[in-house]
């Protein structure tokens, strides 16, 4: 058995080739759900859902988010329609009072769907409604991606880190912003002063979470500060990677992240903007699985190989080099 | 100036030909919002809807609901994710607590979006989740239906009977249901007992309705039961038709209702499910226009043509004889 922790792109890439050392039936994900947002009502939960559609079969592969060959009417005639009637472009907060008035679960990060600042498509929208309705029927964050997790097929067992609001907020020298208008609206570019996971300290691991945890725990080449950093600051989750055997795979080669903004949140945090940070990041981890050009230095068992992933060979190459990081601390 | 009540279907048909005898620019339509639901967190206020996309030159005309050529992508994929994942079909009311909380205008009429019982087009939806992101915004119904009525280029000026919740909910041999489960997911076919408008003397016209009863006014060949109903249940309006010149276009061929379930709803009232209960149902008429066929008599001033509207050719036919109508009771 053995249990990785995910954010949207890195690790799901990872995930394409993990069946070369890992069986998938053995194989738990553990979801990032601090980028979740609520758009015009709807519930999305970005990296949920490309590990669902991946684990589906249908993800689109060019962007790692979204479906493969969706459509985009409904997101296309919500521009239009703002444009028509002037109501203005990019994230528009609700008000202070409606951040946590609603679906406790998006306390803090709740969006006007007017012109929809991210593109959903018209069959990935589904899902999020999909998924709020089952919210708005009572059933939690874990129960909802339990039944989405049946209706496309995965085989891995999926769940969300958490059943209650953790919201990423970025503090920047523009202001504070979700971590969903940071990047997807803002591209990254306001200077980031701290990150903060609203709610992690009153939060609670979603169900399973804790017990996978005391399997082998992979943490994927994934963003250290905004995608695994909201499951650190869970009660009991640092404690149980303690225990744990862990081995983490570099997000960077070199000081380059290998996508999203690892390395201005890694400044941000004060860890070094590199794999060497990662030890600072990951004070838990058993063993690292770097870059075969790399030449950071750890006190602990490093692996190296390409760690660049462009394809489900290339996934399949850093799977087997963190089994072998595994035998090594096991 | 005129002011037209309409519904959802009879009404629309014949503001389709009323340029041939009232400026649009001098037309005001005050549109039912009994049969307005929440669906998966969006609120749909399918008469106002339809005048929308009337207006603005998009309506499907074959059926006088959503906008010609739509796609329904998220609709049907919501259908598939229903059945892989178990869920039930049909409507999905939320649990009686949350029929309370949550976006007041939406009281009593909230149901999940799980399998989507409703066809809702992909463009159509942008514009159920602007409606919803402004009313999330502060802003009522009215202004939503402003800002709504400017993108779409409406002519006439378009005021939703109320911004306050009135829900249309039909007691019938087996239960209580919304106007929408009873009339798009039953078919009409259970039998009706009786009709409650929730929330209806709670509610207050919305601003600029009473305003606009001054003005002579046409009840078009709508449901006098759940599309005129709704409005005659609000404060003031009733008195106020009572004060106005008012004249009322028969939504029967004889017996034969236009479209949708008129005849069993007057039924349902205790009215005479004909042209000649519109007597009963509008009691401050001051003229009626019935069908050339129609052999009913009243006490009041009444134009006969043929009043059946296939075409906007047909529906100026019936606007004149409106005009007629009113030039003998004005």
């Amino acid at each position: 058995m053995v249990t990785f922790l995910s954010g949207g792109t890195g690790t799901p890439k990872l995930l394409d080739g993990a069946a070369a050392a890992f069986s998938p039936e053995e194989t738990t994900v553990v979801a990032n759900t601090g980028d979740d947002i609520e758009l015009g009502g709807l519930f999305v939960s970005p990296d949920v859902d490309t590990l669902l559609f991946q684990g589906g079969g249908v993800l689109d592969r060019e962007t790692w988010w979204g479906i493969d060959g969706d459509t985009h009417r409904t997101n296309a005639a919500l521009s239009d329609i703002a444009s028509a009637a002037g109501l203005p472009d990019g994230p528009q907060y609700l008000s202070d009072d409606k951040q946590t008035a609603g679906r406790e679960i998006a306390n803090w990060r709740r969006f006007s769907g007017t012109g929809e600042f991210m593109t959903i498509g018209d069959r990935d929208r589904a899902v999020h409604i999909t998924r709020t309705s089952l919210l708005d029927q009572g059933h939690t964050l874990s129960e909802a991606t339990e039944r989405l997790a049946a209706a496309f097929g995965l085989t891995i067992d999926l769940l969300p880190m958490s059943d209650d609001p953790v919201a990423s907020l970025v503090h920047t020298d523009e202001g504070m912003m979700h971590f969903q208008e940071y990047w997807v609206d803002r591209r990254g570019e306001p200077a980031v002063e701290t990150v903060e996971f609203r709610g992690s300290s009153d939060a609670e691991p979603a169900p399973g979470v804790l017990e996978a945890l005391e399997d082998t725990v992979v943490i994927g080449p994934s963003n250290p500060v905004t995608s695994i950093g909201p499951m650190l600051t869970l009660p009991g989750v640092a404690d149980a990677l303690g225990q744990a055997t862990v081995v983490a795979v570099s997000p960077f080669l070199g000081d380059e992240a290998f996508s999203g903004p690892a390395g201005d949140l890694m400044e941000a945090v004060n860890a070094e903007p590199s794999t060497e940070g990662l030890a600072t990041a990951y004070p838990f981890a058993d063993a690292f699985v770097i870059d075969d050009g790399d030449d950071a230095t750890f006190d602990r068992p490093t692996i190296q190989t390409d760690i660049r992933i462009d394809s489900p060979g290339d996934a399949a190459r850093v799977a087997r080099a963190v089994a072998e990081a595994i035998e090594i601390v096991d």
